[in-house]
Formats: structure tokens, C-alpha cells, sequence
């Protein structure tokens, strides 16, 4: 990290909050653990008054109390969900935002209503080209007052797994991640799984609202119009074996044998492949790969290892089923999105 | 803030999290928002295996599990708890460890065993002094390997309302606030309200462990052995009014009448005054203060606002029944604890 981090970024450090890596031991993280990052302010909800409308091309508009949607046949989903901007902090020169380091991560089981069913009922258009998810956190961003919004394709609104989920790890939905109700698209980085959902608006034209034109797409320099951030590159964390240094989070452990674990996942397809380091990337071992929780969630991995006295570095990488991997070095962009370089964690060995 | 945060804080900042401040709309803080302070790790704790001892300079060493202490008569308590750390990074210089600007607050009610019933039935020594609470997370600070530990004085561990909590908002304790057990000190700065609790002992002879004599002292130079940290200072926050621009969190707001809202606390005493300044300090007026859910936990306040077009700067200042207020100033100490200096908040008011 190049520079210091500045009072802005420390104001959002402040309120967001990533998954402590120690609580990758739960296959699903406990409320209060998963990352969450809140766009503009958490919302004040009146549940009874609340409604989802679901309009624009669409035959038949439908408008939904929250009582309307829980008749509906639920489905429970247990999906990884990673903010866009995870290690984005770790990028030089650090792009100013959110300043993630590996932790805006989290696993949890979304039950709600599938969404596809729900347009199917609406009846699209035959013009309709994307899906408009509109949530009811407001505020100003690059000097546009906005509502949080953003779309999706008709196929991948109608995609596997795509839910509006008024439950959390069996529990209502806590105000921070949506309540009443929100969009949970598996497989694709955070943005996308808009919260506090109140309005699903069926359009003709490709929606350019600011978080799909301006924000949350890959770009090298300021005047390229870029490609739009989607799918979760694949990454593999571990838990920080041993124990820390409060200030330095350092790691300490003596000498023997240990079990370091962690989780890996990715948007694009099944992880075939977790390998872990003990010399810094020098040279890369096989980890034992457990079955994930669920196809949309991250897979358990294991890799024993004789930890001699000294100091050492542990790096993981993760590779999935479509060929794609994890960089020793981060690839820049003007966002600080999807920076899946490699973790490193230093450890001190003892006797 | 002079300079900017360092990876070492920001590596903190990451893993530990504030309460958004819009979050105080809420009497009693939902799950996960709640502010969080891990000191070392979270640590896996098997519930059926787990035991609570008390014993040092008592008469009959007492082993208890969750079992047995959920036998006993619960008492449930709202506690408005605050990190002693809560402020340090608004001071200058700027003391290095966890950079909390104002959000290290919360409201819970916790529910478990009273303490001093259980330490009757122990049954202290004559010569009882102390009583130090030692929880199962385990680090290394400032080079000294320690499991976590406090110690109270036996009038305070006996004291009104001190808990053995093992639920929390109605739920079992979530692993990161201390799950099977913690100890809970109403009044006190968080460092006191031991997690994972796992012993107590009994001694007739002042603690004089790491987070005693090094950590949470109010001292001024690094030779000053300074004063221990206790009691939770007053302070008043209010919900930022209306809308955030994402990155700089600037508030916007359209002129005319708007109701700033919040609440005050005082570890020391009832809030007696609450007083807002629209003008940054120049002048105040009396907020309409509201009765808080319990002795220990926070009051709710109003004040009517007609907002004129322009910047402004909101302020907020509590006073409790001790007297005791909040600087507009922070006076600084090395430790960076107990800077319960006035909240200022700027808005644009637009026509």
C-alpha cells in the first residue's frame, strides 16, 4: 500500500465491513460476519406499507406485499457472495474507494421466491431486452442523486438460482442487507444483488443508469468507456494459521505439524484445483478439495503441512473448471475491481 | 486527521466494524450492526465441551456448563456499549492501533446469569480483592503471548446488572460476540465485558495482566503510568439527516423543517441535557430528550430544524446527571481512549 489511506476512505472502512478470515471455517457465515457494504444509507423500511412492482413492458403490472411473495413456493440457496472491490486496497496506485483488502466476502443461505416465475406471470414483452432492479437506498454519487440501480439481461434475470430473498440464514432479512427484500444473483459479484428492492421495471433499450455506465466497470484510464464488471473471478482464501499480533496481525505458530484450510469459489464455474504455497509462490502444492454446500457456494480445501522454525509466506490459488486462475500480481483498473491476485500470509515458525 | 491510515489499521478497520451511524434510529441495535472489536481471533469453542470455571480465593471452585447456567434465573438487560478506543482517529497525532472515527457503539440486550449470586454460591475468601475474567482468544501484544483478560474489583464484579450473557437480541450469542459466553459490565467501556468467557479467579492481589497495566490507561507519554480506563464517558450521535454522497458521506438535504435525531449515554449517570448547534458550535439549543429502554442504555432525542439553504455544521453535545460533558476539543492521550469530543456533521442545504 503505497500511500496512507485518507479519512474518506476510512469513513466507508468504518461503516462496510469485511468477513474475518478465521470465520471461513464456517461453511455458512454466521449474521453479522458475511461483508457488507451499504451503497448510500440503510433505508427505514415500513414493512406493512412496503410493495415490489413489477412494470414497464411487461402484460400484466403486479404489485406485491411482502405477505404475497412468502405464499410463494420458497427456495433456499446457499451462494458466496463477493463485493466487486475486494483487494482493491492492495492495487498501487490504490484506486479511491471502499478500501477492501481480501475480506468482502461471505456465504449465505438466501431463501426467497425465484425470479423467473415472477416475470413469467408479468409476461414480458416481445421487445424486452433487460431487467431494471431498483432499491430504495438514495444518494449522490459522482454528482448524480440517484436511486441504487441496476439491470440485468432477460436470460441472466431468468437465469438458475435467481432469487428475491426475504430471508437470511433463516432469519427475516437484517436492515443492512435489505429488508424487506432483495435481489441474490448467484455467481456474480455483489453490486448485482440490489437490496431494499421496490421496483422491477422490464426495458426495450440497455439500461445506463450510473452503476452500470459509470461505475462497476473494468476501465484502464478515465476516457475508456470499458467492459461492465459481472461474474465473480475465482479466488481462494485461507484461515491465517496459528495465532496474531493484535497490531500487525502477524501470525505465530509453533513448529509441527498443521492443517491449513480455507474455502475457494468462483462465479464462472466449479473449482478443480486449490494449490498452496509455503515459499512465497516459489513452488506450489495440491490441497485436498471438499464438496462445496451448494452450487453457487465455495468449496472447503485442506493442505497439511510440517511447519519448520522460521519465517515463511503462505499463498492459495484456486483454478475452476473454465481454466481460469488467480495472478501472482494484480491486473490494474480505474474501478479497483475484481483483484484476485494471490493471498499472501506471513507466518513466524517457532520452536 | 494529520496523516493517512497505515495497512496495520486498515488490516483492523477491515476485520472490525463501527455501527452505521443511521443505525441509531434503532432502540435496541439488530444483529450485525452492533459495533464489533475482535481483539485476537474468534475462537472455535465446542459448547458441549466448553466449561466455566470460578475458582482463585473462593470456597467452593465451581464448574458450570451452558446447560447449567441456562438452568438458572435469567435477567435480560438493554447495555449501550461503546469501545473505549471510540474517537481515536480524530486525534492528533493520531495513536496507532483499531482507527475508530465515531460508530463504535451499540445497543443489545443481553440475557444470561447475574454474576454476584454465582460468586456467593462460590463463596469468596476474606482476603478476595479481585476478580479476573479470562477469555479463549489468544494473541501476541506487545510481545507478550496472553489470552485475553480483565480484571474488576469485587464491589464492581457484584455490581448492578454485571452478566453472564449467553443470548443476545433473543439469539445465542453470534461467535464474533463472544459465543458460548461473555461477560457483560453495563457502564463500562467494552474492553471490560470479556468475550469467550472461559475462567474466573479469584485474588487477593491487584491484576496485573497486559490489558490492565499496558493497555486502556489514560496516560500522557509513554513513561506515565496513568489511570485505568473504566467508565463509558458521555456522548450524544445523531443520524446524519438527509441523503450521503457515496464517497465523501457530505449529507444533502432540501431547506425547510426536518427533525435531527439520535441518542446520548453515559456510563456515569442518567442524560440530563442534549443541545444541537445548526451553526458549528457557535450556539445551542435544547434537544427533547426521550426515556432510554433500561438504566444502562442510551436515551433518545429530537430537535426541530428549519433548515435554511447554505453549508452547515451540525453538532451535538450530551450532559449527564454527574455533570460530566463532551469537549469540543479532544483532549489527547496515548492510548487513544475515551475522546468522547462533539460529533459534527456538515450538510448542504439545497433550495
Amino acid at each position: 500500500m503505497s500511500e496512507g489511506i485518507t479519512l474518506e476512505e476510512l469513513q466507508l472502512a468504518a461503516r462496510n465491513h469485511g468477513m474475518p478470515l478465521e470465520a471461513l471455517r464456517h461453511e455458512i457465515t454466521p449474521l453479522g460476519l458475511h461483508y457488507l457494504l451499504v451503497h448510500y444509507d440503510i433505508p427505514v423500511v415500513d414493512p406493512a406499507a412496503w410493495r415490489l412492482t413489477i412494470g414497464g413492458l411487461v402484460d400484466r403490472p403486479l404489485e406485491l406485499s411482502l405477505d404475497d411473495l412468502r405464499a410463494r413456493e420458497p427456495v433456499s440457496l446457499p451462494v458466496t457472495m463477493e463485493c466487486a472491490g475486494n483487494g482493491r486496497a492492495h492495487l498501487e496506485p490504490r484506486p479511491i474507494s471502499q478500501p477492501w483488502l481480501a475480506e468482502a466476502i461471505g456465504t449465505a443461505e438466501w431463501t426467497g421466491v425465484p425470479l423467473a416465475p415472477l416475470l413469467a406471470d408479468a409476461g414480458l414483452a416481445t421487445d424486452a431486452l433487460e431487467v431494471v432492479f431498483t432499491g430504495l437506498d438514495r444518494g449522490v454519487e459522482g454528482g448524480v442523486e440517484q436511486l441504487y440501480e441496476r439491470s440485468l439481461s432477460i436470460a441472466d434475470a431468468e437465469g438458475d438460482g435467481v432469487l428475491l430473498a426475504y430471508a437470511c440464514n433463516g432469519e427475516p432479512l437484517p436492515p443492512q442487507h435489505g429488508f424487506p427484500l432483495r435481489l441474490v444473483v448467484p455467481g456474480w459479484y455483489g453490486m448485482t444483488s440490489v437490496k431494499w428492492l421496490e421496483r422491477i421495471t422490464v426495458v426495450a433499450e440497455p439500461f445506463e443508469g450510473y452503476q452500470m455506465i459509470t461505475g462497476y466497470r473494468m476501465r484502464e484510464h478515465e476516457d475508456d468507456v470499458g467492459t461492465p464488471v459481472t461474474r465473480i473471478e475465482p479466488r481462494s482464501l485461507m484461515v491465517p494459521p496459528g495465532i496474531p499480533d493484535f497490531l500487525t496481525r502477524r501470525r505465530f505458530l509453533p513448529q509441527g505439524p498443521v492443517t491449513v484450510e480455507g474455502r475457494a469459489w468462483s462465479g464462472w464455474g466449479p473449482i478443480e484445483h486449490v494449490e498452496v504455497s509455503t515459499d512465497g509462490g516459489a513452488s506450489w502444492h495440491a490441497a485436498r478439495l471438499g464438496d462445496p454446500p451448494g452450487a453457487a457456494a465455495w468449496a472447503p480445501w485442506w493442505f497439511d503441512w510440517n511447519a519448520p522454525e522460521g519465517e515463511h509466506e503462505l499463498c492459495v490459488r484456486a483454478r475452476d473448471a473454465t481454466g481460469r486462475g488467480q495472478p501472482e500480481e494484480p491486473p490494474w483498473n480505474i474501478g479497483g475491481y475484481s483483484n484476485n491476485a494471490v493471498q499472501r500470509v506471513p507466518v513466524t515458525v517457532t520452536a
